[in-house]
C-alpha cells in the first residue's frame, strides 16, 4: 500500500487526519497531484494500483484536477497494460508557479518554479545588506519580487513565496529574530514583504539552510534519501538536517543552527563574541584570509564571489602553497565538526553546499582523513560526504517549493476556470 | 480529529498504512488500547467520540478486546454523560508483560512493566560485565530472566523483552556493535539470549540511552515534550533523542552518539583512544578522578554506587573544596556539550538522567552559567534542563515499555482465552 510522507509541514505544524468528506477530497487530490510528481506521469489506472484508491475514484478526481487546471491528459499508455488501455496523465506546469527569494550578506536571488518543479525565471543581484539595513533592503527585495511577477509570473498564479534568510527564524510569525552576518535583530520580514509586494498568495520566511536541505532532498543529486544532513559554506556556515524524511525542526523551528556552535578552533574568537565557532574555521572568510593578504583580488566584495573561487581553484592547481594550506585547513575543520553531526544524527548522506561544493576537490581529502579519526564507529556509521550540485541555488530553489507544497497540499486552493476548454473526461 | 503517533517503530522502519479490511480491524483495535493507554478510562461512547470510529465499531472492538483480556469494563461514567451512561473501560493488567534488561558496565538490571505500565518486579545484580565477557555475561543475564519468569511472570504472558546496552546497536539483528566501555564488539546479544532462555516472545537489542530518552517521553516528568535531549551520566555518558515525538534512529540506528564526541576538552586523552571525548570531562570516572585520590572509597567498585555518589553529596554539602570544584567542573562541562545539543536540535527540554540527576543540585547552576554563554540565541532557544526522576531504572523501563508496544501495534497477538468467563457486552 501506498504511504504519503511529507518534508515539510510548515509553522502550522503535522497535519491532522481528516475530519470530513471534504477534507478526505482534499486530501485525495493532493495524494494523486503529489503522486504524479514524485513518480511520473501515468494512467488512472496505474494511479489507482499505485495509491489503493478506487478506480472510479481516481478517475472522478483527475478530472477535477484538470477543471482546476492542475493536470493535462496525454498519449495512451500502451506498457503493460491490462484491459483497455488508459490515457497519461501528467502534471500541468502552466497553471501555479511558487517564488523562492534568498537574502545573504551581499546578494537577493528570486528563482521561480512551476508546478512541476521546472525553472521558469531565475536572477541575482548584488546587494550590501548589512550596509542598507532591514528597511531599505525589504524595499530593494520587493522591486525584485514585482519586477519578476511582470516579467515572467504574468500567466502563471503565484501560490507562494518563500524568503530565505541566514539566521534564526520564527517561522510562524516570519520574524528575522538573528541574523549576525545581516545584522539583523527581530527584523519583521513577512509583515514587511506583505505591504510592499503586490501579492494575495500565503509569504514564509525560513532559515536558508533549511531550505536547502529541503531542495537537495526533493531535487538534488541525493533526493529522498531519509537522513541527510545539509552545510552550507558562505560568509556565515548554516546547516539543515533531515531525520527520516522529514525537516528537523526543533521546538522553535532553530535547529541546525552549526556556524555559532562550538565544533571549532577554541582559541579563535568569533564575530559573534564567542569562541570556538565553527564559522571561525571553515567559514568564507575564514577561508579568504588563510588564502591571501588583505587587499589581495580575492577579498574584493564587489567582484562576483564565483570569480573570487574560481582564482582561488586556480591558484591552488598551480600549486600555490599558501591556498593548498588555506584549503586543507578548511578540510580538516570540516571533518572535525562533520564528525560531531555524524556521531549525533547518523545520516546517510552529508551534503555539501554553498562555496564547500564550488572548492570541494580540494576539501574532500582531508575532510575524510580527519572523518577517519572523529567518527565514534567509522566502520559502521559510513556517512557519504557528497558535494552539492545546486550550488548557491539550493535555498531559492527550497523557498519556491515549499511555496508550491500547499498546492499539493489542498489542491482546491486553486479555483475551477469558467473560461477553460472542457476537460478530457474519458481516458480509463 | 484523533491523530495517532508512534514513539518507537523497532528494527522494521516505518508502518505502512493498512492494506486490508483484517488489517484495519488490528489498527483499530490497537488505536483503542492504546488510546485507554494514553488517556486513561473512560466509556465507548467517549472513545468513539475521541477517536472518531462509529459507537458500533468501539463496541465490537472493545468486545474482542475483553475477550483477549486486555481490558476490563467497569463502572457507569455519569460525567457529563448525554443519553444513556456507558460502562467504564479499563486496561486490564493482569494477562501481559513486557520485560526491560539492562546490561551496563557493572551491573544487570531487570525490571517487568503490566500493560497500564505499573512495575509488576525489579531487580538489580551487581556483575563485572567487562571481566566476565560476553558469553559468560549472557549466562548470568539469562539466570536473571528466568529467575524473574518463574517468580513473578508467572501468571503474566511476556510480550517482549528488551535488552539495553551501552554502546552502538544493530537493532535489525540485535548485535552489540561497539560497546567500549563493556569491551564488546560483534557480540550477537538477541541470538545469545534466545539460546537460553525459555521465551517464545520477540527479543529486541537497543541502544540504553535511547531506551531511557524513550521512557521518559512515555513517563517521565516531561513524559511527551514534542523534542527532548535525554543524557546519562555512568560510567559512559549517551544521549537520547526524541525529534518531533519520535526517537531519531539514523541511518543505522546509531545517533545520539554523545559520549565519544568531540564536546569536551580538546586536549583530554579518552580510554577510547581519541581526545577531546565528552567522556573525559562529565562521565563518572571523570568525576570521581577529580573529586577523591586514587584508595577514597568513593572509587570502590564493590560497593554500590549511590552510596558512593552520595558520599560525594555529603563532602560537597560539608563544604569540601576539592568535591565542590569537581562537581563544578562536571556542570560546566555539561553546559558546553549540551549547547551544541540545544543549537543542533532546538529542544524544549534537556534531560539528566543517570548520576547526573543525582547530583544535579550541584551541577544545574555551572550548567546554566555555561548555556548561557554558549547557546547560539538564548534568548530565543530557550530549553529547560529537567532531572530526571527515573533514575537508574529509565532503560529498563523504557526496554519494557518497547516490549509491550507489539501488544497496542497489533492487539490479535493475544489470543482470546477460550477458558474465561463471557465478557460484559452490555453497556453503551
Amino acid at each position: 500500500m501506498f504511504e504519503e510522507r511529507r518534508l515539510y509541514d510548515g509553522a502550522v505544524g503535522r497535519r491532522q487526519a481528516p475530519a470530513d468528506q471534504a477534507a478526505v477530497r482534499r486530501s485525495n487530490l493532493g495524494l494523486v497531484l503529489r503522486h504524479l510528481r514524485d513518480a511520473g506521469p501515468r494512467s488512472r489506472a496505474r494511479i489507482a494500483q499505485d495509491t489503493g484508491l478506487n478506480k472510479a475514484t481516481v478517475s472522478s478526481l483527475v478530472a477535477e484536477l484538470a477543471d482546476r487546471r492542475l493536470i493535462t491528459t496525454g498519449d495512451v499508455d500502451r506498457a503493460g497494460a491490462v484491459g483497455r488501455p488508459g490515457l497519461i496523465v501528467h502534471l500541468d506546469g502552466r497553471g501555479v508557479c511558487g517564488i523562492g527569494v534568498e537574502l545573504n550578506v551581499d546578494y537577493a536571488a528570486i528563482l521561480v518554479l512551476d508546478l512541476r518543479g521546472e525553472v521558469l525565471f531565475e536572477h541575482r543581484v548584488a546587494l550590501d545588506v548589512p550596509e542598507l539595513g532591514p528597511e531599505r533592503t525589504l524595499d530593494e527585495v520587493a522591486r525584485l519580487v514585482n519586477e519578476t511577477l511582470e516579467a515572467a509570473a504574468r500567466d502563471v498564479v503565484p501560490v507562494g513565496l518563500t524568503v530565505a534568510i541566514p539566521g534564526l527564524v520564527r517561522s510562524v510569525d516570519g520574524v528575522a529574530g538573528y541574523a549576525p552576518n545581516l545584522g539583523w535583530r527581530d527584523v519583521p520580514v513577512r509583515e514587511g514583504l506583505r505591504a510592499r509586494v503586490g501579492l494575495d498568495c500565503p509569504i514564509r520566511v525560513e532559515n536558508d539552510a533549511n531550505l536547502s536541505a529541503i531542495a537537495e532532498w526533493a531535487m538534488g543529486p541525493e533526493a529522498r534519501t531519509p537522513d541527510l544532513v545539509y552545510l552550507t559554506g558562505e560568509v556565515g556556515v548554516g546547516g539543515g538536517v533531515i531525520v527520516d524524511g522529514r525537516l528537523l525542526r526543533g521546538a522553535g523551528g532553530l535547529s541546525g543552527e552549526v556556524g555559532h556552535t562550538a565544533l571549532g578552533d577554541p582559541d579563535l574568537v568569533c564575530g559573534c563574541g564567542r569562541r570556538g565557532c565553527w564559522e571561525t574555521v571553515v567559514g568564507l572568510s575564514a577561508l579568504l584570509r588563510a588564502a591571501a593578504d588583505p587587499g589581495d583580488p580575492v577579498h574584493d566584495h564587489g567582484r562576483d564571489l564565483e570569480t573570487r573561487l574560481a582564482e582561488i581553484a586556480a591558484r591552488a592547481d598551480a600549486g600555490d602553497r599558501r591556498s593548498l594550506d588555506a584549503l586543507h585547513r578548511v578540510g580538516t575543520g570540516l571533518g572535525t565538526g562533520a564528525a560531531v553531526l555524524i556521531n549525533l544524527f547518523n545520516p546517510q548522506v552529508v551534503l555539501l553546499g554553498g562555496y564547500f561544493a564550488v572548492l570541494g576537490r580540494f576539501l574532500l581529502e582531508p575532510m575524510a582523513a580527519e572523518l577517519r579519526a572523529r567518527v565514534f564507529a567509522p566502520d559502521l556509521a559510513d556517512a557519504r560526504i557528497v558535494l552539492s550540485t545546486l550550488g548557491f541555488t539550493a535555498a531559492v530553489r527550497g523557498g519556491a517549493y515549499v511555496a508550491l507544497e500547499s498546492v499539493f497540499d489542498d489542491p482546491t486552493l486553486i479555483p475551477v476556470d469558467a473560461a477553460m476548454d472542457p476537460a478530457p473526461a474519458a481516458g480509463s
